[in-house]
């Protein structure tokens, strides 16, 4: 092959991963189907988008039918949207299934996301190809990409490929977006009588793809398990030269799952948790406040050191600033530059004020093409860190040291070597697929659960992705689409986290994950805090 | 114990990393000596600061002498500096090496480095006490710190602790600093006709404390592999989305050999390696120049996405910086604020316009305590973004897309579990330490050799401290110092890494490392390459 394997790469393509007990054997796979299904919310107006396939069943897969009888199956599969740790798996994995049923069976690889199946950009895959992904991170077997497959044009070449190859089946690997697509896709091949299922697949490291029978996204386990391992060793690092606060943002603009499983990963004296900032409308300065009242605190036990975690979307939970920005972006708007800070109402004035001068040229001069403030580009820790070190000189009696380093986590975490739990997972998400085109089932995703238990014991399913959607409103627009599922509140990991947080930020419970083992241990098959907690709950 | 143990830290803990043959039995070990020393330079002036110790002579390990009879043993151990991942394993080795001459030896840990012995806090290290720091990362059982025990004082103080524990001996875990004071505090307790011996352990991530039978100091090769990992994760994620360059930073402030290692185990496109740059005098534009052809060609083949790897002390070895900063500097000193860039000669005043606005204002404004630069806070990859962005920008038919993100990776990788290597080496190292002490020999540093080769084939040495130094004049004073090894351009690692870039910057060949496994397999026992290609030059 092209490039040079490592010895852990070499010995992990020759990893098999185990599978659920149910999809070990296809040869009596059967499906039986549950209630007819609505949509998350807006129902008549999703029915009316998909008047083909809206309110169809949930499935679930059992070994108990006759003997399977498969024809050979044509079918494309996609990478759509970031890498996700386990991706080449699901392909492997619906490579493995499609052959097992008949092994006549082709899988084709569209290159690049979605704009590979626009412009027709495909490879075959074969078991040769395929043996130098097995067990490996990234998506670069084949590519992936943001683009949108949304005009009618591109929709028309869609389907022109797709009867071209002569495919059975579509099967697209993507997030919240791209199973949007997936139901948009098989509506419209319905709409135009087109026999070829299109089927999605749960991808996302952000954890906040979820449903009833969606229990994880995959990606989740393996990338919360190397930013863990990392902020363990920062958190030893710290624990012994103890003169450094550490501040470390982690990816997740939209949600803080990934915060909350390192968290309960890695015990670290704070982390914050946008959710919670919204549902009690947290200002900064409280934030700030709170951070600040910890670093007090452990300065008074002679501690000048610490671990602060913070999910990269912080800032955007905190109504305070969308505010600021909106009328930053009203007075920008009007042309008036120079002094647009001094133009603000006296609220957002003085909150203008106590931002570091870097966040606040951002906010005035670091807007993208449409004008908008680039959110993600401001530096969330620098921010905090500004702001807590001038809070901190306000306090009467405060003798600590207040030295800071800051880190941000995401890109690391996206493409590495798939745990043993994601290798598994994405395998059997590949089988599930595989099945879902054989039974004829479009408009669906694949999904296993009971995922917190033993990998024997997972069960197989698919839920109609219209289940999932709800109208989307957006800048004047309405659209289908499928709703974030932020951390919920009232959920075992932050009942736990919250009981556990006040202990964490004065003592020094700090947990160190070290780096995910592949070896055939039990080591190698903890599943993360967010799942665990789940079958104790 | 106090903490809550995760999976790993549990088995890991239990762990019994092999020790050399040699140092397996200790029941015969014996010394023998090898030719006198002198120094690494200066060794008149050496000699006289070193009128007891200087000119010792090397020592061999072998198991060939007679029965050892050995007395119970007093000895002290202290961390000194920056975490290194094997730390602890020092100590192990070191307490089962004194447990094993005679069971009723004692070992006290001095607390937050070398000020823990001038304040007499110390803990008595018991079996109990270490079984929880066994193979684990960090310096948290003792703490570490960096002061300089330097006055008369202070020595005074160190002198009268031993003397109340009656130590006999006082084992000081550090970097080249740290070893040096090894050396300055057995010439010391001599002329005072105190028979404690001090000995060295070489400690260093940076991998610059080096010598003839000092292949390695422990802890590069676990940082080394951390960091490796990461930039491997990152660079399948770059090749995978196709979009973005990765600037990473690491650290290794005075020497090249963290990024030569990393960029050995995982091929990025561009490496820059701070002795070239020093050697070839290359100024900061030409750096610059190389990056952006190399963006510029991958550009030609559709390339728009690349790994840079640079060390945080790059911007240190460009003459060109270094006397811009001496000039602002001596402006500076003179008072002449608000257009101090005005006044550069007109060769460092262009130098500066080209500099990113945020980097002049660290230059003009971002000084320490003694209005010196803070160099190591200069975003270096920040820096070298901007002005390849610029560059390109000035080319004609470049229809690339340069979209940067930066890293800086450093503080990850000190205080991690070690590796097999790691905890196998410092334990050894412990065990020679313990020897050492036995056999009375002080102002030594504790070793081991021919590590490229399986553990069971390491020998032990030890080296007078007097050797490794040379007098280093600094701000107009002249001190016995150990010059720190810097990346030799005639030596292996750099000669391979120099003839395969040129393909590792076009091609894709990027290397996938993967995480430390701690399990009983082959994966476990690869060294660094700046280890193997010794074996192989």
């Amino acid at each position: 092959m092209k490039w040079i394997k490592t010895p852990l790469e070499s010995e992990r393509i020759k990893y098999i991963p185990p599978l659920p007990d149910l999809l070990s054997d296809l040869s009596h796979i059967a499906l039986s189907e549950g209630a007819k299904t609505t949509a998350k919310d807006d129902a008549e107006q999703i029915a009316a988008h998909f008047p083909h396939s809206y309110g169809r069943p949930v499935l679930r897969f059992t070994n108990e039918g006759g003997k399977v009888e498969a024809a050979p199956l044509r079918v494309g599969v996609m990478f759509s949207g970031g890498q996700a740790p386990g991706g080449h798996n699901v392909i492997t994995g619906l490579f493995d299934a499609l052959k097992k049923l008949h092994s006549e069976s082709v899988l084709y690889g569209f290159l690049r996301g979605p704009i590979g199946i626009v412009e027709n950009e495909y490879i075959e895959l074969t078991d040769e190809l395929l043996a130098d992904y097995r067990n490996t991170g990234g998506f670069d077997l084949l590519g992936s990409g943001r683009t949108k497959i949304k005009t009618g044009e591109q929709m028309g070449y869609t389907l022109k490929v797709i009867e071209e190859l002569k495919l059975d089946g579509l099967v697209i690997i993507g997030g919240e977006g791209s199973n949007a697509y997936v139901a948009v896709l098989s509506e419209y091949l319905l709409s135009k009588g087109c026999k070829t299922r299109v089927v999605g697949v749960p991808k996302t490291i952000d954890g906040d793809l979820r449903a009833d029978l969606l229990e994880i996204s995959f990606g989740f386990d393996t990338a919360c398990k190397i930013y863990a391992e990392l902020i363990g060793n920062i958190a030893r690092d710290a624990l012994s030269s103890k003169k450094y606060y550490h501040f470390i943002k982690l990816m997740g603009r939209s949600s803080s799952h990934i915060t909350l499983e390192c968290a309960l990963q890695a015990h670290p004296n704070i982390a914050l948790i946008c959710e919670e900032v919204a549902a009690q409308k947290k200002t900064l300065e409280q934030i700030v406040d709170e951070i600040a009242d910890v670093v007090y605190a452990r300065a008074e036990e002679g501690k000048d050191y610490g671990v602060v975690l913070a999910p990269e979307g912080l800032i955007e939970f905190i109504p305070q600033i969308t505010e600021l920005i909106e009328e930053l972006d009203t007075l920008l708007a009007k042309g008036k530059n120079g002094d647009v800070a001094q133009k603000l109402s006296p609220e957002n004035r003085a909150f203008f004020a106590l931002l570091p001068i870097q966040v606040q040229q951002q906010l005035l001069l670091d807007r993208d093409v449409h004008g908008s403030v680039k959110l993600s580009h401001i530096a969330t820790e620098q921010l905090l860190i500004h702001m807590v070190r001038e809070n901190l000189k306000r306090r009467e009696g405060f003798k600590g040291n207040f030295t800071t380093l800051s880190h941000f986590f995401g890109y690391e975490g996206r493409s590495g070597f798939p745990s043993n739990f994601d290798a598994s997972y994405c395998s059997a998400l590949g089988h599930v697929a595989a099945l879902l085109v054989h039974f004829g089932c479009t408009g669906y995703m694949a999904l296993c659960h009971n995922l917190p238990y033993p990998i024997e014991e997972w069960q197989a399913a698919a839920i109609p992705i219209t289940m999932l959607m709800a109208m989307e409103r957006k800048g004047g627009t309405e659209r289908p689409a499928i709703p974030k599922t932020v951390v919920d509140l009232d959920d075992e990991p932050f009942i736990y986290f919250a009981y556990q947080r006040e202990k964490w930020a004065l003592g020094d419970e700090y947990r160190y994950p070290g780096p995910i083992q592949f070896g055939p241990s039990r080591l190698t098959e903890q599943p993360t805090f967010t799942l665990l907690l789940k079958r104790r709950g």
